[in-house]
């Protein structure tokens, strides 16, 4: 992708409104564009983010056996009446909206009111059972403050993933499956060191629930950290009690701050009761499903990474999620230098790796402050001084020090993973 | 995708108060499911085409240079009463909804009023055009009736190009360059034989747009064409100064139902004029933007190719957009015959086609109308008569005849596009 051709630029102008790092970041970058607090476009770098990040954590559900779908925003107010969940005063974040005929219906927050319904068209046997089903869909919650950037969207981009279980121990492996499944996903988004697995409330639906967050100064959250057992407990359920029942000691937890990028909750039959859900199982009775519900907030991780992978000079993008691979600076503008470049960023492009090519007409200061600020993982100058060398000007985002490289040497390094 | 893994099934039921062709079929082979008029989830099977669609249409946009792009649904007021299009009587299909603090904000149903503001942040030369900017997102249109499937959905996915040019001139070339990409995508599509670029209403934007029309006895409109001269004119403009402006004769004009799968405006400066968006043009003297607004109903173009390629036994998908390229059906369950029909699966799987393997325990006569119904491009049949000959028995979901071949005429089939 050449830089001249992107119309999203890098920019010094961020909204006064605007306190979060992570959304000061990519809206100086170029990679976002802020609409309202909490509600933000995706320029083209930014896409190209949200939908590496979706597409890791897609490959980690299909790893398990989950089944993507699609549902719809738009919610059918019955639904919701069943359960409880319409009265505002038990779900306090809904955007609420009407057909042109007066019928009310809400913009989907979760989805277990929309999927249970759907299922009990299609299981009828414990045969069919375990099922996980998943989408990544825009999720709409009404917060009262959206202050936090991408961490707290009014409007965002949600993997929601449900089970659905004949007994209380097909639910259990289920679950655990899921948890290894999500564990891959944070080490592939680089945040696995930093993300503890959290006992947190279980809400409405259960005692207890598991979340995955990742330790930021900028996090909402307050969780108890055991460094060397790497748990933590959130610190709405944070007692003896659920102390001990980890096996953890008051006296080595850590009080700090973090984002939660994912949870897992059991919720029984909290939904597939009111609907009916229920099949015989093997020895012929008559089971209600036991469901599990599984989130992963995708534009929040990538407010989470930007907070977390980021320096004085702009993001640090990791490399299995970076827009590209790597930039090409082209410095100066006579004709041996553009046809280096040129070649070059044909070269690498035809290999199938992802390149941004800075062939703009600005000053090479700008040039280099740019890819550092877009946080692309390597960056190569091609400039008079490397043309006559025959060697390229290659340097990571995170070291301090270019070295002089020929082609193939920079190929090698290219294909690191 | 084993079949047995796959929670979405075929099914006799369909909802009643499901009238169109299209989402009756796509309801039976288990492909989406309805949650209201206009509005429906799509299963796994159903979300592949869905995706298949999509970036078929993506890859022609980028193609000509457009920059993806991913704006939101939520909406703020201020922008539409800038252009006057808050009032529902100006724009009758309006989804409103409010932030808990009482702000008002509108659900998408086009986003010129939001890219328009967004692009003044980033256009400041002449020298930065001509831009084109596009997203495929989900959009809102409270439509009084909805019965036709999902050719005419509330909440429904839609591809929205906008181009933005320093002159007229300038943004004829992108219209022109626009039209021969539609005529890209309807081709690969399996659509361009019955798609008709149709002289219809420029709205309050132009004298005239130009509609892409499918012929179809479900379409909701009304168009005259010329078969020989491959143009249309939409019946709101059925004039004797555009049927003499288009170079046509009323006599040999036929008068015929069609489906709008895209369209394309011209929308001069009707919305960069209340935003300012105005840079110097190479002269040096001042110009509001000449923009223009390209649209392709990803889901409609969905619904319509069922319409399309469909017989009394199901769907019959173009091999393009096709959930997969081929559907394994294994009759019998000896030992031989799972062992043969495995390794054709893993085999054809290892080569990167995607394929069905109806593995399940049901039926032969169910497994052939399944196979029909869900209308994969190619059959193949293992059973203990083809384990015995060695050979597999072959046929396009097209032909009444199949035939028995080896597997490297089989393989040599499914590579052909």
């Amino acid at each position: 992708m050449r830089l001249s051709k992107t119309f999203a630029k890098s920019t010094k102008n961020v909204p006064s409104d605007e306190k979060a790092k992570n959304a000061q970041l990519l809206i100086k970058a170029g990679y976002v564009h802020k609409e309202m607090a909490g509600v933000y476009s995706y320029l083209p770098l930014g896409l190209r983010v949200l939908n590496n990040i979706a597409n890791i954590v897609r490959e980690e559900m299909n790893s398990i056996d989950g089944q993507e779908i699609l549902m719809p925003a738009l919610q059918i107010k019955e639904r919701y009446t069943t359960t409880g969940r319409w009265d505002d005063r038990i779900v306090d974040d809904w955007f609420k909206t009407k057909l042109v005929n007066g019928t009310e219906l809400g913009l989907g927050f979760s989805h277990e009111e929309n999927l249970v319904p759907l299922m009990r068209k299609y299981i009828s046997s414990y045969r069919d059972l375990p099922i996980l089903a998943y989408q990544i869909q825009t999720k709409f919650r009404n917060e009262l403050r959206s202050k936090s950037g991408l961490m707290r969207g009014r409007e965002f981009l949600m993997k929601d993933m449900y089970s659905f279980a004949i007994s209380q121990e097909e639910h259990e492996v289920i679950y655990t499956r899921v948890k290894e499944a999500y564990l891959k996903v944070f080490s592939r988004l680089g945040l696995a060191s930093e993300t503890y697995i959290t006992t947190a409330s279980g809400g409405s639906f259960s005692k207890y629930s598991h979340e995955f967050q990742t330790l930021s100064q900028a996090g909402e959250d307050t969780i108890y950290i055991d460094r060397d057992k790497k748990v933590a407990i959130n610190k709405e359920v944070f007692t003896d009690d659920v102390i001990a029942g980890l096996g953890l000691k008051r006296e080595r937890l850590e009080q700090v701050r973090a984002i939660e990028v994912g949870n897992i909750f059991s919720l029984g039959t909290k939904f597939t009761e009111p609907f009916g859900l229920k099949v015989n199982n093997r020895a012929g009775e008559t089971q209600t499903l036991i469901m599990g519900c599984y989130g992963i907030g995708i534009s929040r991780v990538l407010g989470t990474i930007v907070e977390f992978y980021s320096d004085d000079k702009g993001i640090v993008w990791p490399k299995s999620i970076a827009p590209a691979r790597i930039i090409l600076v082209r410095v100066g503008d006579n004709s041996k230098v553009i046809k280096v470049a040129d070649k070059l960023y044909e070269s690498i492009m035809s290999k199938g790796i992802e390149i941004i090519y800075d062939d703009r007409d600005v000053r090479p200061g700008e040039k280099f402050s740019d890819a550092d600020l877009l946080g692309i993982p390597s960056r190569v100058i091609v400039s008079d001084k490397t043309v006559e060398s025959g060697l390229f000007e290659f340097k990571d985002r995170t070291s301090t020090e270019s070295q002089q490289i020929s082609e193939s040497a920079l190929m090698a390094k290219l294909f690191d993973k």
